[in-house]
């Protein structure tokens, strides 16, 4: 059976996987990155890596790494995210010289959304949108099968959708963006200034946080706000508000039929989805268009990194060699 | 040369022209819809209007109607919204049985925003999406030459994206749509609003309207903002605000390389247009995003809707029949 080898270049880690046609992970690596070493030692990484877990039933290579990705031309297209420095950094020629199988790369937040439609929560679907909630919301959109790249390669930033016309800067230059509000940041964010302001005499989140309102994370949020915690159910109502309005909007623009919602924060489950969906139905997406909806948690956790990329490479090599996969 | 029949189904009127394959209008025909004499009637008065044009070169029907439209199926899918009581309406098959030709149906934005991607102001563009500021802000998307449907035929709901959480009560049963603050309907009331709130001693506007506020139209405002009227000019920026930060939300969900701005609004031209770049460039658009993006007057005017029509049932024959284009 055709396998690919999907790679997740991260800030810190390198994480690789040999995944079959059909999503299953055969065998996993990871190295540390050390982005301080420079853009050819990074790439030497990962191609060490690759060439480690080849088989010769691998047929491409795919990489996934945060920032404008040149998916045809296999680059970091802007400023390389995770590799400081390096511009316009080609990390697909490398490997592909050396394995001698077609290598793509693919913005992060796609290869993610891309492996939830294909194998996840949003198998089956024709139109799978995905956010994530983590220090941003990241975003990615996959229609009938394929990777939206819009334009010129930019990934969909539903996270810098601005939600209040007049609200909170964001480092972006806009003002409102929905991760303000709404990312797994923001919620922490929240907490840690209310307590700040006016610490609740019998907080069970200020206890959680070991009385240090600056090491409150959203998962303390969470769990606080499910043990009825007021404080924290405030925010995190906040959170969720944000965050059904931000998911409204793109049901009314896009008509999907799966919205996956991932990342740390989306781990909270019920507590978090019942909220989202209690803001939809409440007219925050328009009734017909959300009836065509559903919204629901990520299945894949990490692994939709190493596995949206590998199904990334397999259906681009499909793309320019129909007659090649045997 | 190849040629079709773009018909373009209004609540007052319906419009029909003949198009060749460049985009080209032949012949133009319109009739009243009379709507109120039933789903049969006006049917009737279609097949009629079409059959009337039909040369020997024509190969497709086109009807562009509001509502949710089944495209495969040329089905008026929910209620139809320009023929009170009519549901789940066909209203292909009595045109192809009579002219013996493919006959398809579209959203009224889907078409309008293929005819400017096709030969209007977003022709060559590989990601186009198209704002109507009429009554409300009507969508579509035309994404590498084909009409964006989403997962159920529901057009791009554009003028449906909140932008404040909190905002003014929509009647589509959400808060804070941009259509509130940014169609001409909007402009048109708050301008009203202000007249009557606290009615300027020398106002252009007031002056316009006749002293009846009720009568301000969108047109009144941009020309009296245009002429340095103070009221009319901060209802004027208001909605531009809104306007850029829809847009430039937008643009950061698609990467669009165009959006083409539509609607009689549109016409205030360089006014409008300078103030939308303006908001766009101050950071609601991110900047590498919105650098690939060129935001622009409509073109086509009126005329996209027939053209666009004709359009979408060309490429729609093709599809079902690659050989049979001559």
């Amino acid at each position: 059976m055709v396998e690919a080898i999907g790679i997740d270049l991260g800030g810190t880690k390198i994480s690789a996987a040999r995944v079959d046609g059909e999503g299953r992970i055969l065998a996993r690596k990871k190295v540390d990155t050390r982005a301080e070493e420079g853009a050819a030692a990074v790439i030497k990484r990962i191609v060490d890596l690759a060439a480690s877990m080849k088989t010769p039933s691998v047929r491409a290579v795919g990489i996934g790494s945060p920032g404008q990705i040149d998916h045809e031309k296999g680059l970091l297209a802007g400023e390389a995210v995770n590799i400081p420095g390096a511009r316009r950094l080609d990390i697909c020629s490398p490997v592909r010289d050396e394995l001698k199988v077609p290598c793509f790369a693919d913005n992060d937040g796609n290869v993610a959304a891309m492996a939830e439609a294909w194998i996840g929560a949003g198998r089956g679907e024709k139109v799978v949108l995905m956010l994530t909630l983590g220090t941003g919301i990241g975003g990615g959109a996959v229609i009938e099968g394929a990777v939206y790249r819009g334009a010129k390669n930019f990934v969909a930033e539903f996270g810098h959708m601005s939600v209040e016309v007049e609200g909170r800067i964001c480092p972006c230059g806009n003002r409102g963006c929905l991760e303000r509000y709404a990312s797994a940041s923001a919620v922490a964010r929240s907490a840690c200034e209310r307590l700040r302001v006016i610490p609740p005499p019998d907080s069970v989140l200020m206890a959680m946080c070991g009385g240090d309102p600056s090491a409150v994370t959203a998962k303390m949020v969470c769990d606080a706000a499910r043990g009825g915690d007021a404080l924290a159910s405030g925010v995190f109502d906040e959170a969720c508000l944000y965050l059904g309005v931000g998911i409204g909007n793109l049901i009314n623009i896009f008509n999907p039929s799966c919205v996956v919602v991932g990342g740390g924060m989306s781990l909270a489950g019920d507590i978090l989805f019942s909220r989202i969906h209690k803001v939809l139905n409440a007219g925050r997406a328009y009734p017909p268009i959300m009836a065509a909806a559903k919204v629901v948690p990520a299945e894949l956790g990490e692994d939709s990194g190493v596995i949206g990329a590998a199904k990334v490479a397999l259906d681009a090599a499909d793309r320019r060699d129909p007659g090649a996969r045997v």
